[in-house]
């Protein structure tokens, strides 16, 4: 399989993550990358650089405004000597606010309006590490349209918490949606599935009002985890969209059973929609050996989600999400791959 | 005037205020007590402790659930080993999830649907000083109703920027939005004029259906500056409230001039309002000897906006809001105390 990655995508380093009331390290390292990248190499894929994304794929997702945020906003934050040295929001609109249309002028105002969290911290090079990510993705959805029956994009920073204006969780271009625009100059209908243990809240955010883009979730309840707000049975789109979002919430500590029987609901779905094409916003947190420890997917459940992917009889395009450093990672995405065969 | 503080307040001792990306200690210190406690005394005021609050005022201005969540927040955070000694949000909901409907069951998510930003860290002994100082204004507001013709709330913390869902700027129960509830027993309408230089955006959020409560603010340009998303011009309140909320917002740098012309604007609506009782938002954040350096306000200004209030010929309640350590602080208070006489 073409694997896309991107060396550039190491610039981005992230010191700063807002968590229980401390900043710490983010989980969400470039070493994620190397570990990977060796994994597929070694399963013997054949390893690509990818190139730059042209503009246009992010502005098809993304609002010319928040692109322009995201790209200049570590320099204005650091033009305040007391600012840290990362971008991180103290506030937010809020929802006493919902009817307030503007971000205002200054970085802090403008940091609030378009970062969700403290999971998002900006650094000197996360502007050009997200776009070298978001490359990754264009590159897949491009290796399928030229013919591939499956490809994978290796990004990182991940994309699928990333709203059209609003970062969050890790994410800063939406990956995984900027890879169905291009693909959709080719199908009419394309279908996401994201089985990252976190809900995928930006992309279902993004294709909220859409009937072309079928979405699907499978991920830890999120009562009691991220993203908190999102992600539940009942967000099913809304306008020409209502329908084609499904959330497929399972209990933490979900294993193989669990979601294997998940997938084949998500599946089905996918079938009846009649996707022309299907993209996989492939998060490799559910491992049961992830630091994450909320679901238990083993290595062969890996490997056995990979063999059902190939039932849809579709071109697949899997974009990266999560998944974090322990023996098990890079193994969870070679199973995946050799699943897919 | 009467004047009442209540000791139990120092005990919220705040050390954790998220800003500019660094988590620093917060300028709403105990000290703040001591200092306007000590000028008002030596100005010859009548100082007095100001009983707890009955419950029931807390409840006409806030939700059960919320008051549920500052009564129990610190001891479920501090449930988790992990976790830093005073509880901030990392997460909130935002505008692309404007229909969610409740803040699930964990700490970290309710922390983020209840606190609107970081800096309104809940300490072990938040809740109790929280609640002496609502004590505070109701004594205050019971001294009004008893015949005074004004009386003076040390509060701290202060309320202005907290809804009645929502902590935020510090602020955890609206101390003048409890004290006007009080008033509302005796008289048919009242109005909240704020002078903080921070825009009052609970205390607006709190009566934006209403008619009986007429909300009025006097601030800095929120374009640039704390809460950001609240405080415009435009912004007048919404059903039977239409038309009752007015903001003045003032450019940054705005000394007395500037002040007293918007402080006259506010008091000519509040005539025509025809309040049967005034309630002050008093920060004293203005001044131009205030650490935060963003208005001028003179102390002789502090004595003039005080008499100013007494044209009004209506009983005033003054409640504490923002207004730093510097050594102008105790000195603004007596300036306003001796205007209003």
């Amino acid at each position: 399989m073409q694997v896309f990655h991107a060396p550039l995508t190491d610039r981005h380093n992230p010191q700063s993550f807002l968590v229980l009331g401390s900043i710490r390290v983010a989980a969400e390292q470039p070493e994620r990358r190397h570990r990977l990248l060796s994994a597929a190499a070694a399963a013997g894929h054949d390893i690509q650089e990818a190139p730059p994304p042209p503009p246009l794929a992010l502005e098809r997702v993304h609002t010319s405004d928040y692109l322009g945020f995201l790209r200049t906003a570590h320099a204005e934050w650091s033009a305040n000597p007391a600012a840290a040295p990362e971008v991180i929001p103290n506030l937010h609109p809020n929802r006493h606010m919902a009817a307030h249309p503007h971000p205002g002028t200054g970085i802090v105002g403008r940091a609030g309006w378009y970062q969700a969290d403290g999971a998002c911290p900006i650094g000197p090079h996360t502007w050009e590490a997200a776009l070298a990510s978001a490359g990754c993705a264009v590159a897949a959805a491009d290796a399928v349209l030229a013919g591939a029956e499956a490809a994978y994009a290796l990004c990182r920073p991940p994309g699928h918490h990333a709203y059209s204006d609003l970062a969050g969780g890790f994410c800063y271009l939406n990956n995984v949606a900027i890879a169905a625009e291009v693909l959709l100059q080719r199908y009419d209908r394309v279908a996401i599935l994201d089985i990252d243990v976190h809900h995928g809240n930006g992309t279902q955010g993004i294709f909220w009002r859409r009937a072309d883009v079928l979405t699907l979730s499978i991920h830890a309840d999120p009562t009691r985890y991220y993203p908190y707000f999102a992600g539940f049975a009942d967000e099913v789109g809304e306008g020409a969209g209502a329908g084609f979002n499904l959330n497929l919430p399972l209990p933490h500590g979900s294993g193989d059973a669990a979601v294997l029987a998940a997938l084949d609901t998500a599946l089905a779905r996918i079938k009846d929609f009649d996707a022309g094409t299907v993209l996989i916003a492939l998060g490799l947190d559910a491992a049961d050996a992830d630091p994450l420890g909320v679901f238990a997917v083993s290595t062969q459940g890996f490997e056995t989600i990979g063999q059902r992917l190939t039932q849809l009889d579709r071109p697949l395009v899997l974009v990266q999400e999560g998944g974090y450093l322990c023996d098990a990672l890079g193994a969870s995405l070679a199973a995946v791959l050799r699943g897919v065969g």
